[in-house]
């Protein structure tokens, strides 16, 4: 194990505790008073009361939300696991700029500020303004052969992560959604999925950005490898060496940046297949993370329902998305804010003269 | 028959036509030149597309979005029907005339036009600013003994769904939510739901705002002696003797301003349970209204689900809500907004100079 990497993971798993159970029990106390019946509003009264135990505040000020998409480069791209050409990550990369993504619409649409993160893409972006430049590598290494990143590489990569937390605790952000943008990173998201759940990989693998059944059928054999190389017969892999051998470099960052936020309790939307696969990771760490979490959506890839389950997480939406870039999290945030909204400002039975249930 | 009724029901279900396939069709090649995997907006794609064959238009401008909210009493809360007392109805209207309720505060959040709608309230509103006046009756008969309405009071309450969406288009409204507020109308949905779709009592009936087991099974009896009188061994009664015999003022209107909005060509955002009964009646009436509609979401109460399969609608969220007043279908607003705007503003792979699929 990387004494660099374990050692600022170790302080900052440390230094989480979970959200106030205080502060959900009189969240509780105060939702059963507004002006609906009892449990009602379902879901939201769970957001709610979540919200309320993480930020142990009453909420005078509209939330304040970040978006983050974290872009890298994956040496596993070689053994054909992707429906499109690496140089794509670095392509959209640019799109994100330019505000023509998905995520750049949703964004604006819901009021979110956006940051696109480049920890490790494969290509030169050093005069582009607009861009976080915390480059690592030029992508990771090929995991079917070594591990995807050095004890240095995950350090560094990990480190960023907490850095772009800590900035948007900063800049007041207290709700963040986590994304990337990464050629080949469900490959990764499906390794890490057997090596932490168990799973096989035929269960964890799916058809990422839209590969054909035969490159599916590779993509599974490539995982199955890549396990049987890293951690051969473990059946308990530690996490950070899961991260280093078959992660990759956005993938140590967001677990970095999750972390991080757990610590300065923000409220922390994972978004879908990838993301969800950094929380997990982050959790395995400190399980105390797991209460911060709301799991923005589930996607169509199908090892994200397995990690959702391992996480004992219920995505808000079921929209059958696979888009990545933090979509399914940004499209969450509404009915997040919602749940936020009527618990601070709808009347209770007595303010406003309801009578109440029999 | 009722002549009135049904002559005015003829003319607006005549008028209806379905959305444009052509306009679907041409949605879905743009949709697969966005820079994004092929089909990885899910549901968002359908709901795109959807709503340009309804609107036959490019959006240039922001979808206007108005909510109704239609409030009534039902007679048949003298059988103990309801957790709350009658008197809820009139209470909860005065708390969104002072925007204390749940629809107050997302329809402020998500910036859509507010009107509360008084069909058949039993109280005296007149000197009330703010309400839409429309008052038919005060509350319907008890349908255990008699029909719910007379044919005149369902034709005026029908007429009055149309007019308010009248209203609607002249506002440049092009997305419009129904919801209701009415203590015992579950029951009504519910006897509405096992005419419609042949489903027993005890399959389409739940605890509506909170029914102890005793309360439910009372309940359950209540609908079933109701369908045995109105309907006996009819199988397939007519929509409008359903809507008449066990539905309610503030259903009439619901079936009124469904149907008139299809045809005027909006996009129609239906709630719960009782939004989603006075949907089956105007689908029942005329079926091209069925491609107008987008369930916001799918409730806690057993029957909604029944309906909503029936109508072949899945609904957009699943949040285990049981609220009513239209608050799952304005919860869903910024969903559908998130469709139409990724539609409009994203970038195509060729303009964006992305690479695509091999």
């Amino acid at each position: 194990m990387n004494p660099l990497s374990t050692h600022q993971v170790d302080r900052i798993t440390r230094a989480i505790t979970p959200p106030s159970e205080p502060w959900r029990q009189k969240a509780r106390v105060r939702l059963d008073t507004l002006t609906k019946p009892l449990g009602s509003l379902g879901r939201l009264e769970d957001i709610a009361a979540q919200i309320l135990a993480i930020r142990q505040e009453t909420f005078a000020e509209p939330i304040r939300k970040g978006v983050y998409v974290f872009a890298a480069d994956h040496g596993i791209t070689a053994e054909g696991v992707s429906a499109y050409p690496r140089e794509v990550t670095s392509q959209m990369v640019l799109n994100f700029l330019r505000k023509g993504a998905a995520i750049n619409v949703l964004t604006a649409l819901h009021r979110a500020e956006l940051q696109i993160v480049d920890v490790g893409v494969d290509a030169d972006f050093d005069t582009i303004p607009g861009l976080l430049h915390h480059k690592v590598a030029k992508g990771t290494r090929n995991m079917l052969h070594e591990p995807a990143m050095s004890d240095e590489q995950l350090a560094e990569a990990i480190a960023v992560g907490v850095e772009v937390a800590e900035d948007a605790v900063r800049a007041g952000q207290t709700m963040i959604a986590i994304g990337e943008m990464g050629i080949g990173n469900t490959t990764s998201a499906s390794a890490m999925t057997c090596a932490l759940t168990g799973a096989t990989a035929a269960a964890a693998t799916g058809r990422g950005t839209g590969l054909n059944l035969e490159a599916h059928t590779r993509k599974i054999d490539v995982i199955e490898a890549v396990g049987h190389k890293h951690f051969g017969r473990s059946s308990r892999p530690a996490p950070l060496d899961i991260l280093r051998c078959v992660g990759g470099l956005e993938l140590a960052a967001m677990t970095g940046m999750i972390l991080a936020a757990a610590e300065h309790r923000l409220v922390i939307v994972i978004d879908g297949f990838i993301a969800t696969a950094a929380a997990a990771i982050a959790v395995a760490l400190a399980p105390a993370v797991q209460g911060y979490l709301i799991a923005g959506h589930q996607s169509e890839e199908p090892g994200h329902k397995l990690l959702l389950e391992h996480l004992n997480l219920s995505p808000v939406l079921m929209l059958n998305m696979r888009l990545g870039e933090g979509t399914g999290a940004v499209l969450a945030m509404p009915i997040i804010e919602s749940a936020v909204a009527l618990y601070t400002q709808m009347a209770t039975f007595t303010s406003a003269g309801v009578s109440e249930a029999s």
